[in-house]
Formats: C-alpha cells, sequence, structure tokens
C-alpha cells in the first residue's frame, strides 16, 4: 500500500513567500481595456491621466445671479444697492457657465426686490464668491489616479467627469476548480448519496468565495479517483484561461491521494504541508507558469486553504492590497486547548452578553459544514500557543457584519425542533433576530447560563425524586445565577421504532429483550435521565441494553439510526419520529423550558429577549407547535414556579 | 419665475421611518426560486429544511483501520494486539462508510506492523473515535437556515450537503437611475464639454455604488429639463420592472428643477428636505407603490442622498441588515467648522503618524468629485454640534479597508507634476504606497508639519534676503519641528503665454502693461513669492498688474486660464505649459524640496518614507523627471543644507 509522505510543513507566511517568489506575475496576468463606467472593482495597468478639466469653466455654484463683485462691494444692511440686469447681474442656475464679465454669484436668497431692469441687494459680494472655477476639481492633463490602484465607485464619476471613456486594467484572476473523488457525486445530477457517498460542494463553496474577492471561478466535473483522468482535467486546467487551478480533495496521504503525484508530472511543488489546522493537507505548486493548488477534501480544511493560502495569491495577482477581516474584542466562555506548533483557527459563535462579545467555540471537526455557517467570528490561535483559558478576551477576525452580531441571540442546551419554529419566527421580525443554538443537552444549558456564555438555556431535565422539572438542578447548579423559567412547549416523550413496529416494541420493558439494539442519547441530555428513570421504574440495568453506550446528540440523530436500522429504537420526541415518518410508542409528557438569565428581564431587558418571549406568547406561534404534533401548549409562555410540574 | 419651496427639513432616521412606513414591502419586492449553487448573496424568502443528512451514514473520518474496538481495549505499550484483517479491522479512507461491525477508526499512523492477515497495534482505540457519525453535521428534516437570511458562499455547501438544488429567496432590488438636465452630456456620446456643460456621471457612480450592494441597476439616457419629457421618463420607470426609481438632479430650488413637480403628479412626495450637508436637497416619495427619489445634481451631495438614503431602504427591502461603515479612532490636524442643526459629513484624508491615524478634512465642495476619489474615511459630525476643534480624536468611518491606510503616505504642501511621477512610481512598488497629496501651497505645507498633520511637505519658497530656499521659513515657522530637506528638483519658472505668444510678452517688466491680464496664484504659494520678488526688482507695484487679484491654486490651473483666453498669460512651471501646447517665458530655477518629518527617520524610519526616497534617488525616476521637461535633477535625492542655494 502506498501512501505519500508530507514535505516538511511550512507556515502560511513562508508558504505565500514561496509561491510570490515562484510565479512570473508580469508573464500571468495580462492587461486589458475595460469601459470606464464599469470599471468599479478592477485595477488599473497604466497611470489615467485628465482628458478634461472640470468644471470645463467658471461655473455657477448656486442657483441666483451672476454679478460684477465690484458693483455690489457698497451694499450693506440700511444701504441697498441696485444692480442693473445685464450689465452687472445677470440670472443664473447651479452649473450654469458664469456670463463674460460676472466674477461672483450671489444667492437667489439675498434679492431684496426685483423688477423688470434691476435687481436690490443689501449684502455684499466677494469675488469669486459662490464660484467654481475653471479646473478647481479636476485639471486636464494631470494624473487622475496613478497604476495599480482598485477602482470604487467614485473612481467612475471622476474618470467619466475627465473625459475617460475606457482604460486599461489588470485581468481578473480566473480560477478553475476540479473537484475529484469516487464517493463524492455532482450536485447537477440531483443524487441521492448512498452509505459512503457525499454531494460534493466544496467546488461551489470556493467558487462563490473567489466571486466575492471580485475573481472568475469555473467549475468542472467531479474526476474519479484515477490518476490519468486527474492528469487529464490538470492538463485541460493548464491549457485553459485560468491563471489558478485547484484539485479538490486527494491532497493528503491516504492511498487514493493523487494529487501531489500528477502535479509533479507538470510542475515543482513548492509547499506540502501547512502549519495551520484544519488545512494542513494543502499543495502549492507552480506548472506552467499557473498556480496548481491541491486543496483538502473536508470542507472546513478546504475553505482554510482557499482564505489563507489562495485569497492572498489572488489579490496579489490582482494587486489589490489583501485585507484580513475587520477584528473584534470577545470574551471567550469555554477554554479552548490547541495543538502547539500548529497555528488553529477555531471557528465561534458570539453574541452580545451585557457589555461585550461573549464567544463560544463550536465543534471544530473538519468536516462540519455547520461551523462554517453557523460561525459569527473566527479566532487564530498562534502555533506557538497551547491554548487559550475560559473567561479570557481575544480579538477574533468577524464573519458577518458587526451590527450582524448584535442581531444575534445565542442559546445553548437542549435541542427540541419548537427552537427551529423559534429561530425561523425570530428572522421575520420587522428587524430580524438570529438566533444562534449550541446543542450540549439540558445540562450542558445550566453550564453556559453559569458561565455566562448565554442569557438562554433549553432544559427538559426531570427530577424523578420531586416530580418536578429542571428547578432542582437550577437550584444545585445555579445558586448564584438567578433565572426565570418560561415553558417552551410540553412534548411526548416516547420510543422511535420503524415503521409498522416489525419489532413489536411496545415498552420500555422491552428494551432488555435480546437482540433487539437501542440508540442512546449523550450522558447529560434530559432524554438520557428521563430513560435512566423509567429503565429504574422497570428494574432493568443500563448492562441489559444492547446499544446503551451508543450515543447520539439529537432527537433527529436517534430518529435516523432507527430509520436506516442501525438501531432498532431509541428514546426521542414525536416530531422526530414524524419527520422521518416512523412509528413512536409514547412513553411519558415532559416540560422544555426556556432558562432565561434574570439579568436580561426586568428594566434591563434585552429586547431581543424581549422579542423571543412576544413571539413564544403569540398564538400564531403556539398553533404552528401543535401543528408539529406531539406538543401540548398549555404551559407555552408562562412563567414556571418550583412544584408546577406539567401544572 | 417661480421657484420651489423646501417642505420643512427632517433628519435622516425620520426620512427613513416616512418611507418605510408608506411603502408596502410585501407587495413591493416578490419572491423567486434560484439554484443553490448560486445564491451566495440572495436572502432566503422561507425557511430551508435539510432534504439529506449529512453524512449520510457513519464513517470514517481519518485514513486507517477500521476497528471494532473492543478488540483493541487490551493493546498498550509493550502489550501489543493483534487485529484480523476482514474480522476485527478493514482498511478505510476518509469519507468511507463505515463497514459493517466496526466501531471506529484507527489512525494509519497506529499501525505498528502489517502483514496479509493482520495488523499490530499498542494504542487502544475508544468506541466511535474518528467515526463522523450519521447526521453529524445536518439532519434531514431540520431547519438548515430560517427566512430572511442572507446567504454565505458557506451556506452554498450547507444547501447542497443537505441535498437542496434550488430554494426561494427574495429578489434582488432593482433601481433604475434617471439623469436629467440640459447642460449633461451623455458619456456614451464620447462628448467634448463647452463652457457650462458637463459630462454626466452620477447616474454611474451610483449605479455602481448599488451593484456593490447586490442590487441591479439600469441607468436611461439623460433627460432635457422639460417637465414632460421628465414626467414621460418617469411614468416608464413606474411600468418598467423596477422597485425605485431615481431622478438625477433638479431636486433643488431652481427655475428648472422640475423633479418635485412632476414626482407630484404620480404620487406622495415623503420628504423633500433632509437636515444633511451636503445631500440636503433630497427627495422620497412613493409613486404605484414604487420608491422615487430625486437626488441632488452635485456628485457628492447624490452620493450622500445614495448612500445615506437609498442604501438603507434597499437593504430593508431585500431583508439585509443594514451595515454602516467600519469606523477607527482619528486625529484632526485641522479644526472643522460646522453648521448647527444640519448633520455634516466630511470627507478625510486619513494617514497612519506614528501611533495614530491624523485626517486632514478634504474640501468640501459638493461639486469636487475628487473629494470622494481622495478620501480614506468619512467623518459624521452630529446637527447639534457647531465644529471640532484641532487635534481632537474621533471615530470616522472607513471608506477603504483598514490596511489600504496603512498603505498610504500624506504629502501636503504646494504641488508640483514630480508628485504625480512619484505617486504612480510608489503604486508600482511590491508593496505599494498610495500618494495622498493635499495641494495647499508651501506655506501650507509647513503649517502641516508643524500641526503633525504630516510628515512630508512639498516646498519651493525663495528667501530673497539670503538668496536661499526654504531653510530661512523652516527656521522662522517650525523651530520644534526637526525636518530634514531632500530635493526632489530643480524646476524652471516663467511667463505661461498663448501659443505663438500673441501679446509678445517678454518678461516681468510686461505684466504692468495696460490691457494684459495676468492670472495670478494664491496667497503663501511659493510661486506667489517668486512673483512679488520678481515684480519688486522690476520695480512693479502689486496695483499695477490686472489680475493681481484673480487666484488659481494650481499651475495647470493657471495654465488652463490661459488656454482658453481667461487671462493673457501666469507664472508657472515650463510642465504646465507644455502639457496644454501653450508658450513658456523662462524667468527663474527654483528648488522643489521635500521637507520630512526627522521623527520618522534615522532608527525609527518610516518604512513608506524610505521607499519614497529609494524612488527618488534611483536613476530611473530621475530619468522621467528631466523627460517632463523643464526639469534638472543635479539635486534630486540629495540632503539640502542652509545657504545651498541651487547648489
Amino acid at each position: 500500500m502506498e501512501r505519500n509522505v508530507f514535505l516538511s510543513m511550512v507556515d502560511i507566511a513562508t508558504a505565500l513567500a514561496a509561491v510570490k517568489d515562484a510565479l512570473d506575475r508580469d508573464g500571468l496576468m495580462r492587461r486589458e481595456t475595460t469601459p470606464a463606467h464599469l470599471a468599479a472593482g478592477r485595477v488599473t495597468a497604466a497611470p489615467v491621466f485628465a482628458r478634461c478639466s472640470s468644471p470645463t469653466f467658471h461655473s455657477a455654484a448656486m442657483d441666483g445671479y451672476a454679478v460684477q463683485s465690484a458693483a455690489t462691494f457698497a451694499a450693506r444692511e440700511g444701504n441697498p444697492v441696485q444692480l442693473r440686469k445685464g450689465q452687472e447681474c445677470t440670472v443664473v442656475n447651479t452649473g450654469n457657465s458664469l456670463p463674460e464679465g460676472m466674477d461672483a454669484v450671489l444667492m437667489i436668497e439675498r434679492v431684496l426686490a426685483e423688477d423688470e431692469t434691476s435687481i436690490t441687494i443689501e449684502t455684499p459680494v466677494f469675488p469669486w464668491q459662490h464660484v467654481r472655477r475653471i479646473g478647481e476639481d479636476i485639471v486636464a492633463t494631470e494624473l487622475l489616479i496613478p497604476q495599480n490602484q482598485t477602482l470604487t465607485a467614485y473612481d467612475v464619476g471622476a474618470l467619466l467627469s475627465a473625459g475617460i471613456w475606457e482604460l486599461v486594467v489588470w485581468e481578473q484572476v480566473r480560477l478553475r476548480v476540479i473537484p475529484t473523488g469516487d464517493e463524492v457525486l455532482d450536485f447537477r445530477k440531483r443524487p441521492e448519496p448512498a452509505p459512503g457517498q457525499v454531494i460534493e460542494s466544496n467546488s461551489q463553496v470556493l467558487a462563490a468565495l473567489a466571486r466575492s474577492w471580485g475573481c472568475t471561478a469555473a467549475t468542472v466535473e467531479v474526476v474519479p479517483d484515477d490518476p490519468e483522468l486527474l492528469a487529464a482535467a490538470l492538463e485541460q486546467g493548464l491549457e485553459s484561461d485560468a491563471h489558478v487551478v485547484i484539485i479538490g480533495a486527494g491532497s493528503s496521504a491516504g492511498t487514493k491521494d493523487f494529487t501531489r503525484g500528477v502535479i509533479e508530472r507538470f510542475g515543482k511543488i513548492l509547499v506540502h504541508g501547512v502549519a495551520v489546522m484544519p488545512g494542513k493537507p494543502s499543495i502549492l505548486a507552480v506548472a506552467r507558469g499557473k498556480l496548481v493548488v491541491g486543496a483538502p477534501g473536508y470542507p472546513v480544511s478546504a475553505v482554510v486553504c482557499f482564505e489563507e493560502l489562495v485569497a492572498p495569491i489572488a489579490s496579489w495577482l490582482e494587486r489589490k492590497i489583501f485585507s484580513p477581516r475587520q477584528t473584534v474584542p470577545v470574551v471567550l466562555a469555554r477554554k479552548i486547548p490547541s495543538k502547539p506548533g500548529m497555528k488553529e483557527l477555531v471557528r465561534l459563535a458570539v453574541g452580545r452578553v451585557g457589555g461585550c462579545y461573549v464567544a463560544t467555540p463550536l465543534e471544530r471537526g473538519a468536516g462540519m459544514i455547520t461551523s462554517l455557517t453557523r460561525a459569527q467570528a473566527i479566532l487564530e490561535i498562534p502555533a506557538q500557543t497551547e491554548g487559550l483559558e475560559q473567561g479570557i478576551e481575544v480579538r477574533a477576525g468577524l464573519l458577518v457584519p458587526e451590527p450582524a452580531i448584535d442581531r444575534t441571540l445565542i442559546v445553548i442546551g437542549s435541542h427540541d425542533n419548537t427552537l427551529d419554529l423559534l429561530a425561523n419566527a425570530l428572522m421575520g421580525l420587522d428587524e430580524p433576530i438570529r438566533l444562534a443554538s449550541s446543542h450540549v443537552g439540558s445540562m450542558g444549558g445550566l453550564s453556559a447560563l453559569k458561565s455566562g456564555a448565554t442569557l438562554v438555556a433549553g432544559a427538559h431535565i426531570f427530577d424523578p425524586d420531586s416530580d418536578d422539572y429542571n428547578f432542582p438542578f437550577i437550584a444545585r447548579h445555579l445558586p448564584e445565577t438567578p433565572v426565570e423559567v418560561v415553558n417552551l412547549a410540553i412534548r411526548h416523550q416516547g420510543l422511535i421504532v420503524q415503521k409498522g413496529n416489525p419489532r413489536a416494541i411496545t415498552g420500555v420493558q422491552d428494551l432488555a429483550r435480546p437482540g433487539l439494539r437501542f440508540i442512546n442519547r449523550q450522558r447529560a441530555a434530559g432524554t438520557r435521565i428521563l430513560l435512566d428513570y423509567h429503565l429504574k421504574q422497570a428494574g432493568i440495568a443500563p448492562e441489559q441494553v444492547a446499544g446503551y453506550d451508543k450515543e447520539e446528540f439529537t432527537h433527529m440523530a436517534v430518529a435516523v439510526n432507527v430509520l436506516t436500522g442501525a438501531a432498532d429504537c431509541g428514546l426521542g420526541i414525536f416530531a422526530a419520529a414524524k419527520a422521518l415518518d416512523l412509528d413512536f410508542i409514547p412513553l411519558a409528557r415532559e416540560r422544555y423550558d426556556l432558562l432565561i438569565a434574570k439579568s436580561a428581564l426586568g428594566k434591563n431587558v434585552d429586547p431581543k429577549i424581549e422579542a423571543l418571549l412576544t413571539i413564544v406568547r403569540s398564538e400564531e406561534f403556539q398553533e404552528n407547535i401543535r401543528a408539529l404534533g406531539g406538543y401540548e401548549t398549555t404551559l407555552t409562555g408562562r412563567v414556571m414556579a418550583p412544584g408546577m410540574g406539567l401544572g
């Protein structure tokens, strides 16, 4: 079994320097002519000199009368002066050429009286007052815009005003993305992925990113894991008009990773292995004067390779100043461990809690596309750092405009489908609010409230001793964090089984049956606690349940296990069973509450939380909950008190 | 003469609220379907639920072996365990479906030995290690993206991975811009403007801005100042597919300002007059359910109307979060007076001087297109403020990416065409530097050095008493600001006269000749001081020179006066005469120096100034200077000392 060996890793700056050194930019990038009115965003490839002046002649800067200023000097309050029309004054509108013999403009508001032949004024006018003089703005033949400047929309105005109809600019960088892999499916064929298959999307993400930088991007069909086919696709890319050819996936050290070997047939590998996580197995090479990139296959790694390596090179090729992201200070809600020796990029969910931004690291798996879509910011942990402590302030790069963070409400805790309804309803407000929810179980939500990582947590923890929900745990774990408990819904939990219930499961007592495979929820999940209670009631030990140690993190994931036959049953909510057309054996009703920090209520109420409560208490929202099935809304929106149980 | 009357002015927030109140957004903006892979930048018009899970099945997260984790538990250093291929382990690559019976993945690096039938390991593997589990990233049927969310390139990945091929989004806002005015010329006809005419460019600036926000923009032909023609154009706009119709110019109170009257035929004026300078004469109206905007005619006013009023409404129509500009702290190099009662927007040239950003207000005329193109930032002076003092720190909104400011070098002082050469050469560097030069005359440059507004000033002030340049003035005005003086060039000053010298001017003694019209430079300009010296030498009093009190601010502006016959002659440099093909009567050679603050030299050298000096001292640059004609480079790049005169 042949596997590739990584070249020694280099840091990002070294990798970029190697590329800039190896590429002949002047040979690769050509000049072209573009119409001036469409030139915004382009980069000048030669200095631009004004052809016309602006204004072309002295012109009136106000509506009123062009005057001979000398004739007005005696005018003052109580000492009116008359100006003869056609001789000492002439009516002008803004922009009119100053008539011969006039050297200033009197504002119309200064005319006290007027008849057929004259006007009367009591204010003197100084020479050249309210006159825009020849070339005041632009002087013909002077430098208007130097070479290598990125043109703005404003520059379009300067170009046209100066009589420039077209100009020489640098080509836009053209990228060509070649997705690869036997297991990846072309989305254009609208595939239904079988086990082991994935829908190819990286090429489209990279193309969309490239377009957002002002590059053009083409994507080609997926190439199977075959060195000859890959070589043919690369050859085609190198012969195309692309400046940069990107091969997606296959850049690592697996048995099917042919990227490096194929690139070596055409050119020289500059870098294989960059000291950044994710994104490490990136390849940078030069072939036939073009940049060839081997991008990692995992979505997050591919994005890092693209944003940290390809973006700065594309800027350099287009002679644009590369702009790193705007950074803001954030307080870390959790400790973030990090491997020394590698720069790590960690995506963060960020919300405003009181006066500062609080950041919770999102799941760091390189395969988690949703860590890209759910992040508001990104944190760089330098190579020499071993990790960052909870509570410290660091600067994070914004992935969304700063005002969007102020419109984000973080909710951490147990997952429930009614949160999806809530998230969608919040985005329907006149001032939309984005709900950023992290699903870490009910107890995780309590921890997040305690550490100040969130102001709102979702929880449904049953306490068998008191026959109550949430309050006993709040008393134990949040002694110093006053919270208000508002019910979101009463929901039905039960056993999710395959359609038609082929294993004839009737209740929790069946879980100990030999050969039956259960799928569990993660430790600390409210559903797990409920299961343990019912197992205990039925006199069943966890060891008797096959699959008790197989954990999933959401109701839907449990249901998917049942749907696909990976398990025969699992405990979950009705909504999850219904969504996948599975059967459901009701076991219990339970209260799903929102725990809200009191610091964000009352007279210092957070307007986002106020909006959330208004929605929760609306009849429309409660109807939507009931339409899901498996929910009751008798308590929805009501403030709970200890001992209320199910009302 | 009929003139319009402004409605009472309202502030921007009130104006925007009136529009949002009057427009029926749901009626105006439609939903449409877009392919998912092209959806970046669009806004969802309905919630999107995942169709497929990701991963679809448990899959290997690493290259290596899928294993039965239970078979590995005994393995540790010194206690190797053998796993039988096909039974306890199977080779997998990243992304492969986990084979039946396996529940974890062992990294390839952990395999100590391998033969045909087994592998040997010394590390235990825990259940589900290096496995991406079903739905870990995306769970089918769950909410993927709520309504009204602006999609990113990352979201494209999530959509495709979840099996979403197309989705419902809100239409992009379509704008239609109608330029108006008898005096404006259509740039498409490549016109040569006559006196009183201007090339229409506002519509193209507005269209380019709109495109940068993700809107589409159409522009139509210029409509003359005729109410019936304007009404026809507006009617056509209202019947087109545009959501917003913008009428350029004609929104003020001049005799030809028909915009308001014409709009009133079709709909209702909501706002006429906004308390912002520039931009005051803006009109906002609703007609046939669409927004109609009357934009002021001056370029800066039009941009303010567009950015402050149209942009937030366009965001609101598209249901995007409106993002104001990022702000940075800047120190004001000059006092900025402001009218109370009006919010004022002042554009700033910003450069880094030492540890902070220093901002110099640019010329505030609403007609100055170059104040748009030359600004790095914009300052909002609130309505209740009378002005801002020199030296205070304020926050200004960035008009360029922050790194571009660090690449900007401010030069304030006298203008010379060699500065244009320098600006262009600096942009040709590997790390381009943008020269932002303000032309305020030599003495203005000294003031700017003194106040810390700049580190570099251009000056050519002759002192008749010492027969030296610049140093006597430095000694007098900059006693506490050590500067190094580096010569840029020796240049020829002379009388610029019309081609063929029809007035037969031979020297300064002719300036007193009756009927001859002179054009002067502004007070404090080095050229003006030179003139005064030569007049004195010739025994001529300023009063004897017709036009002595007519001032221009640049050499080229003086030359344009001569070219157009506004004056018979003026004092200026050879380059200006040559550029406009005028004749030149040499009068004197003079030294044009760069005065550089010593704080930015030596061991704390500013790398931008270092780069500037390297260019000035290069043979290539000096050749380019000589090619202009009228310059000598015998001193160029050399450090000057008092008393050196012309070397």
